[in-house]
Formats: structure tokens, sequence, C-alpha cells
């Protein structure tokens, strides 16, 4: 894992190159900030010639660590304008890193777009013309990858919606079993990848031995005292049982959970959409259906679901928490069916269900559909896939279906969706949409799990929490493991150095570490005030600032200039 | 005109209040730049409650100075994120002038749209509600409007398009015979003005005296001086007889006439729509075809037209070169008449023309229609007009329309449409493009002019000659002068503090002239770097830098530093 495989995609010229000694320290989002800063120029046109997509694996990418071998997709954001990292599951980012590529930087567009696909094998790295692939759902894509290059491949894909280069769009991939559609959602990325004519890339790692971690043993102990940590932590079996979705009641409870563009924090019809419904119907379906399920291999928290129809069918793989708030009660919708259905049809079109049901449910506003008419909103996915005008303002993302549609209470900040948790009554993950280089992201330091210990509502400690929270995500995102290990950090933080420094012989402590997620925060921000869209540039939307969120008729009401103050607040010695 | 007129469109709130001692010395772009700096956040919504509509006369607002009377319509705009300030003819601003107003303020915002009606006479200011205009065309609201205030009333309305809050709607005005329509149209004020719920303003300045000049002697021999230079110049015969078409054949041959999207810098059938083919068919065909015809009362250039269609009936007044290079060979379209329906559809619409040709443009490219087309670009105003998706896509602007259509060739910068002057072969232009607080604007210091005294497709001199150029045209906007007078301050530099020093009984000399003017862009450009679009943040279109123009094969070569040198450029002194 001590390369970089670059590939121009304007002259089709591919090489590898080795890892520089600083890079070869970094992973993940503190590899995609290093690079970024490095070698994207801040003010390009983010689906033009000077932007770079970024593959990276995280530092414990070729490791059995539990949960790592997650990858993260990076560059300059269509919707922020900024530096962004999206990171992902499934089996492709393994194979990418023992393949022994860190990262895979794609570089120049083609003049006219085209249907490529990268494969990258133990012989070679080639780019291959599929023009039977063009626009292709997702699915589809993978299956015919799968038949072409065997299951064991890493496959990562674009939909329809990344293809078309619509801002909305992400990047998938999918797990060894081919169940599993997962999405490095946000940001855009599935535009960038797609401007870069790039369908698919195709990790073959058949033949290729594992690289030997420095000393095994000392890693083995280490990701043995990581999963018992886990193990005895309660939030760890609810995950199993309910995944993500667990989330929604107590979301609802809170008054944060996105209702109807917005307008509310509580849904009504919350029983019909929870975590505990879902439970039940994947019990009471059967067929397909499934719980407990990993997205990649080794993990031992397992918290995906295959959610079946009511013939026990597999409707999507997995649904989880954001999606089912933004397609569901952001858009008044409460038919978890529907809701089900509408999620899938944003994977087979590559499209961000984030970011599209925000875009849904302005649209909404808008008077385009009504809100709860399912079969309208299923419609306009339809549309974004087939490239209609309509499709594609939804397929642009929330920011361009208000503008277009002349909607003012748009949900987005840093021009990117706010994500299933309304900062007007969860103020920390406020802070961490107005500060974080990421934007409006639900996993860049989201203070939904400092809620029972702290007042959400209120304005005390909020932008000292999340700086704890990013600082945290940065971590994590750079180790390439998944964010529901946390606990175990938070316990323990000398376990990410004690895990580096037996995969790699280094000898970092805590405070190491530390610096390691300050360091990429810095990049991102140093990326971010050149593209100008640092802090002095933007805020929640004006609408949360001055409409009371019921039930508990709250505002946004943290200051810029308390948030400014984030960045000089120093970690906290010895706390994750 | 001491005074300024403060309305809440929230509350229907209306006070009057006396300028400051500072306002009083500021009119038109300044007086704009101004308030901007000091009562708009920079990074408000532009369509939300904390931005303002500010209507400006001119210093010379109130005088019979040749073409004075112009008045200037800013805020921050919904197309460039920054300050911005058009420009325009018409009566209403004398008689805004006239009624004592130097400004109007429209602030803050209904919470649901509004069609009302602003009405400032004699007597009082109310807001009146007229949901019979709804919606309703420009030439038919003029129209009610004056039946129903009278002839002489100063009227200002926007159309469909700033209702629909459009980023490229602009803001409408007439002459004192209803026949010329004309456009503060740049940069999406429309879209301001209708968000604010405000369909037209009418200024009934029956009853009221003009004020007097301190020096009234004084102020009608510059007036007389002034006349006299322009009308021994050669080209204001030129204007008077051909009007802005007479630049055309200019362009072309210079080779920076936007052709088929910005591809060509020429186009093949130029003589189907020159300006002398222009002024032939008003000729030819008669009836109510007209030349020579003032924008506004006391002008002795009178470059405006009116442009029959085949049977005399008028089609458009003014048919302007701007207008007929973004309609016509920028969508390869050759034929006058489609051209001329084009601009008057989009006058009817009440969007900028040249944002809207610029946007058809980039949709042909995307292949939503062919080039040359121009029923298809008359239905694709019609879809702005009825708010259909496509509609809405093409209405705000070129930049929404190449993002949502995926075309990587958008002609903008800083949000807004390249108008006719294409930087790649006139650089001076695109000198002002990138670094002009106005972005892409061929009125905020236009090269064209020097083409015949330097080389326009050369390096040198550009900056310098951009950083004069500039600092005129905030001059002339800042008098609410046309910027056809120019060649008299050319002449004679004193004229201007002459004039000025006559009406307010100051003791200005050029150079303190010469101050305003650098002090207003200095506001700007404070405003714009804290909005977060400043140099730093904005370039020519990235294709303008790689693709080259044919005839000359020129790409965009003056580099981002060498253009940032531009605001250390001192003022010449003596020269305007």
């Amino acid at each position: 894992m001590d390369k970089i495989l670059r590939v121009n995609t304007r002259t089709n010229d591919i090489r590898s190159e080795a890892c520089s000694t600083e890079a070869l320290r970094l992973g993940g989002r503190s590899l995609i900030a290093h690079l970024a800063i490095k070698e994207i120029e801040p003010n390009c046109d983010p689906l033009g010639r000077k932007n770079k997509f970024v593959l990276v694996a995280g530092l414990l990418g070729d490791t059995n660590v539990t949960t790592a071998g997650r990858y993260s997709v990076g560059g300059k954001s269509p919707l922020t304008g900024g530096v962004k990292e999206a990171s992902v599951g499934g089996s492709a980012g393994r194979q990418m890193a023992r393949l022994g590529f860190r990262a895979v930087v794609l570089e120049d567009v083609p003049d006219n777009l085209q249907t490529n696909i990268l494969v990258v094998s133990k012989e070679k790295a080639e780019i291959i013309t599929a023009p039977e692939c063009k626009n292709l759902a997702v699915r589809a894509s993978l299956h015919l990858l799968r038949d072409q290059f065997g299951e064991d491949a890493g496959l990562i894909c674009v939909g329809p919606a990344g293809e078309m280069m619509m801002a909305g769009a992400g990047v998938a991939t999918t797990d060894k079993t081919g169940v599993q559609i997962r999405f490095a959602g946000r940001g855009g990325m599935g535009a960038v990848m797609g401007s870069k004519g790039i369908k698919a890339i195709v990790f073959d790692g058949s033949g290729v031995f594992s690289e030997e971690a420095y000393d095994r043993k000392a890693l083995k102990a280490a990701n043995k005292e990581l999963v018992k940590i886990l193990m005895d932590d309660p939030k760890t079996e609810n995950r199993h049982n309910f995944g993500t979705p667990a989330v929604l009641a107590v979301c609802n409870a809170l008054g944060i959970l996105p209702t109807r563009n917005f307008s509310g924090g509580q849904f009504e019809q919350v029983d019909a959409i929870s975590g505990e419904t879902i439970a039940e119907l994947i019990n009471k379906r059967g067929g397909e259906g499934r719980k407990g399920q990993p997205c990649i291999k080794g993990c031992v928290i397992q918290c995906s679901n295959v959610f079946p129809n009511p013939e026990g069918k597999a409707t999507v793989a997995s649904l989880q928490y954001e999606n089912i708030a933004l397609l569901g009660s952001n858009c008044g919708i409460s038919d978890i069916d529907a809701i089900a259905e509408l999620n899938n049809l944003c994977n087979e079109v590559g499209l961000d269900a984030i970011e599209t049901g925000a875009a849904i449910g302005v649209a909404m506003e808008a008077g385009v559909i009504p809100f709860g008419d399912s079969e309208g909103a299923k419609d306009l996915i339809f549309q974004v896939w087939h490239g209609t005008p309509l499709g594609r303002i939804i397929g642009n993302g929330v920011v361009i279906t208000g503008k277009v549609l002349g909607v003012r209470r748009i949900p987005a900040i840093k021009g990117q969706a706010i994500p299933a948790y309304d900062p007007r009554s969860l103020k920390g993950i406020g802070v961490t949409y107005v500060t974080s280089p990421m934007g409006a992201d639900h996993t860049a330091g989201n203070a939904l799990e400092l809620a029972s210990i702290m007042n959400p509502r209120g304005t005390e400690g909020q932008v000292e929490a999340s700086r704890r929270l990013q600082l945290r995500a940065t971590i994590l995102d750079s180790l390439g493991v998944c964010l529901f290990i946390r606990p175990a950090f938070v316990e323990k933080p000398d376990l990410i150095a004690e895990l580096l420094n037996a995969r790699y012989g280094w000898n970092l402590s805590f405070e190491d570490v530390q610096k390691m997620g300050a360091d990429c925060l810095e990049n991102e921000q140093k990326f971010n005030t050149l593209a100008g869209i640092d802090i002095d540039h933007c805020d929640v939307p004006e609408f949360t600032r001055y409409e009371p969120l019921p039930p508990h008729d709250t505002v946004f009401d943290i200051s810029k200039a308390e948030m400014k103050r984030i960045w000089s607040i120093k970690p906290i010695k010895g706390q994750f």
C-alpha cells in the first residue's frame, strides 16, 4: 500500500508512482486533504480538467481490523465548491489496498464523455471502453462487472446520474455478496467520477497476497481488544438488531426528524417508518429479508439489512436512517415500502438519497407534487434517470432545485443538503454543518450521541462538542474504519496508535494521531478558504434562524462569531 | 433629491428619511455601493430577507444635462453573489429625482409572494395590491400602469421572470412615449425586486417642480459645451443612424462576436444581422419602424430604434447589439426578424436578453434544440414565461443552465453570462470581466473602444486599460449619464466637475471625481471580498484558457497574478 496509481483520463496514460514519505503517513480523508491542497486548484471547475477524482484506502485498509477496509473518495465537490471526502464500506477498498495502492487519482477529463472502465489487477492497470454500460443502472452495472471480473473483484461505479454529471450523484460500490449497494454518497463525487468518463473501477486482487503487518501479533491483539470493548457496548447489539433506523424514533423524540421540507421536527406517522417497524417487517416477511448484515468483511457490528417487499423479495439493501428520513418524513411519505423503493431507485440511478430526498422535499414545497405523493416522487427519480429537465433539476441537488423552482426555504449548508438532523434542535450538529470543511454532512461530527448528556437545544458547549466530534470523525475516516467503532476509542484512545504502530512499525502516541486529524482539518480549511467557502461565507439557511421548528419552537441561535471560535479550541489531551 | 424612501415589504411600513451627508455626495452606482456595504449582509441570501433592492437616481438625475436621468438598480446579485448595479434610461429616474428621492430601498420580503405596486407621488408613498398584474407581461403591465397613472408617470416593473424570482430577470422601464422597453438587465436584479413582492414602482411627479440647480447658468453652459463636443464627434452621428448594432460588424471583424455558444468569433451570416441591414430594413419597411430615437428626454445622441416586422409593425424597441449577438449569432440564428421576436419575448417575460441568449446557446450545445432553431428558441422563452421546468432552468441564467444540462463550456464569469465580446480576442474586456465587481458586464469597462489604438489580442497594457475603463464606467454610472457621452469627458475631464459643481454648489476637481469612482470600486470590492467572490475566486471560464477561438485562434492568456495587479494601479491624473 505504498503506491499511487495516476490515470490521465484525457490521454488514457496510466502510471504507478511511489507514495511520498508524507503520503505514507496518511490515508483516507487525511490523504485526500493532502493531495487536494497539493494538486487541485481550489478555484477550478469541479467538473473540468483541473479537478481530480481521488480514491484512497484507509490507513488500516489492508488489515483485518474490524470494519477496516472502508475507502474514501474525494476531490473538489460540485456541490460545496470545497474539498470533499465521502467514505464507504464494501469490498473494493481492501482490494485496492492489497494491490498495493494507497490511492488512485483520476486526472483531466476527456473532451467528449466516455463510458470507460479502469481495471486494476496484479499484472496491470488499463482502461477499457464499455459502451454497453452507458447509462446502465447501478445494480445492472455491478452485476455485469461481477460476471466479467469475478465475484472477488472489488467494484466501484457511477450510475446514470454520475454519467450525466449531476451534482447529486454518488459513487456506488458493493460487498462481496453483491447484495449490499453502498454509496460514498455526499458531495456529488459521482459527478466528478462521471466527468472523467470512468463508469467503473475494478480492483481484481486475485493472486495477490496480503501485505504483512509490521507486528502481526500486536495488531491481532489490538483488534481483539477493540472487538471486546465493542461487543461489551450495548449500542453494538442495538445496531446489529435494528441498524441505523433505530435512530429514527430517537430523532423524532428529540424533534429533529426532517419533516415536510424541514418545516417540522416530528412526523405524526413516525411509527410506520421506525427501526422497530422495519425489524418487525423483516422478521415477518422473511424471504430475502435480512437483519444484522455486514457491509464489509470482518465487521462485528453488522448493522446492515436487506429490506424485503411484502412478497419477501429484496427491495433495497441497506435501508438506512438518513434515507428514510429524507425520502420519508421529509417528503411527508409514511409508506415504508414506498420509501424503500425510492431508496432503491436512488441507488439504481446513482444518486445520493439524502441530497435527492431533500431536493424532492423542496420540489414538493414548490408544488411540483404534493407532500406525501410517493408515486410522484418515484416519477421524479425516473425523470432523473431519463435526464428530463425536471429530472436534471432534482438530480443536481437541493440548492439547484430550490433556486430553479423559486423556493426560498432551501435546507442546505455550503451547497449541500442538510441530512437527517435538523440543526435547530440539535445545535451541535449545526455547528458542524457550518464549520466543517465538509458542509452539511452527518458523518463529519454528529452531535446526536451527546444528546443524552448535554442539552441539544442549548447553545452552551456546542462549539466545543463539535470540535471534538469533528476531530474524531476525521481520524476514523483516515483509518478507514466505521464511525460505529468509536466507543472503543473513546474508552481507550491509545488503541488507535497501537493499531497503527502494529501495522506500520511506527511509534505514534495518541497525541500524534490527534495531530494527524487536526492537520487534515487544517488542510481542508486551507483549501476551502482558497476556494472562497470558509466559515466567513456560509451559515445555516436563513429560515432556520427565524422560523421556529416545532415541537420545541427552536431556531438556530449560535452566532457566527461563536462558531468561528472553533478552530482555536485545542483538542483535549488523551480524549477521543 | 435629498431623501431616501424606505419600504419594508414585509410590514408595508414606508418611511422617508433624509440622506446622510455622505449619501448626498453620491448617486447611482456609487450610492448603491455605499448602501450595500453599510446595510446589506454580504453573505445573505440574495432572495431572502436581508438583501435590499436599491433604486438610485444619478447625481445629475434631476437636471437637463444630456442623457442624464438614467437610474441604477442594485443590491446583492442572485447571479454573481456580489454587489450589483445595473443602469437604465427611460423616464422613471428623473421622476424619482424630481420627487426628491435620491434612492428608494425595498427591504425584507413578504412571507408569501405578493403582486404589489409601490406608488410614489408628491402627496404620499403607498403600496397597493395589484392581483390583476400577476404574471402579466411587461408591455401589458406598463400599459396598464400608464392607463392608471397617466402618461407622465415614471414606471418600473418586473415581468413574470422576476415574479418567479428567476436569476436571469431584469428590471424593465419605459420612456415617455411608452414605446421603448428598456432594461436594467444584468445581475438578476429583477429577481430581487420580485422577491420583495413588488411588481411595479410608479413615480407620479405631477405637480412637482424641478429642483433648482445651485448655479443654473453654469449648468446650462457646461451642458452646452458637453453637447457641442458630442455633436462634433463622428461617433455620435454613427450612433444616431445605426445605434449599437453598428458595432456588430466591427466585432465580427475583430473575431469577438459570440457564435454558437462561444465556439467561434465570427458568424458567417453576419451581413444578415448587421447594423447596416437593420437600418436598411427600418428604412425600407417604414410603418412603425424608427431610427434615431431617444430613450431618455434630452438625449442628443438618440441611438435607439424601433424595429418593425415586414408589415411595418413594431417588433421590438430598441434592438441592440448585445441582444442581437447573444440571441442571434451565439445561437446560430441569422434571421433578424426572428432575433427581434426573441428579444421582444425576453422583454415581455422580463428577462435579461444577454443572460437568456447565453443560456439558450448552452441549451443548444446540450442538444435541447439545435443551433439555428429560432422557433425552438422562442419556445424556450415561452417556457420561461409558463414556468415549466426547462423554462425555469433557462430563466435562471447560463450557469444554472449549464450545470443542470451537464454542459462544461459555460460562458460566464462570476456567475454571469459573458456579453457580446469574447475575451479571447479582446483581452482588455476579459480583464474587466474578471476584476470588475460587476463580473462579466460589458458596461463595466469595455475595451472595444481601444481596439483601434492597441492590439486587442495582445496581453500588453490590457490591465492598465481595464483599470482606466472601469473607473470611467463607475463615474458615468454614478452621474446617471449614458456611457456614450464619454468622448466629451475624455476631451475635457473637468467638465464632470463643472457639471456637479453647478448642480450642487460644490467645489470639486476632476481628481475628486476620480476619487469618488475609486471609492465606489473599493466599496464594491470590499463587499465582494466579504461575500467570497473577489478575484481570488474567479477567472475566465476554463475553456477560454485552452480552447482557441477562431478565426485568430486565441486563448485568454493574461494570468491571474497579472490581473490582480489592477487595483494597485493609480488613476492617471487628469485622464478620464
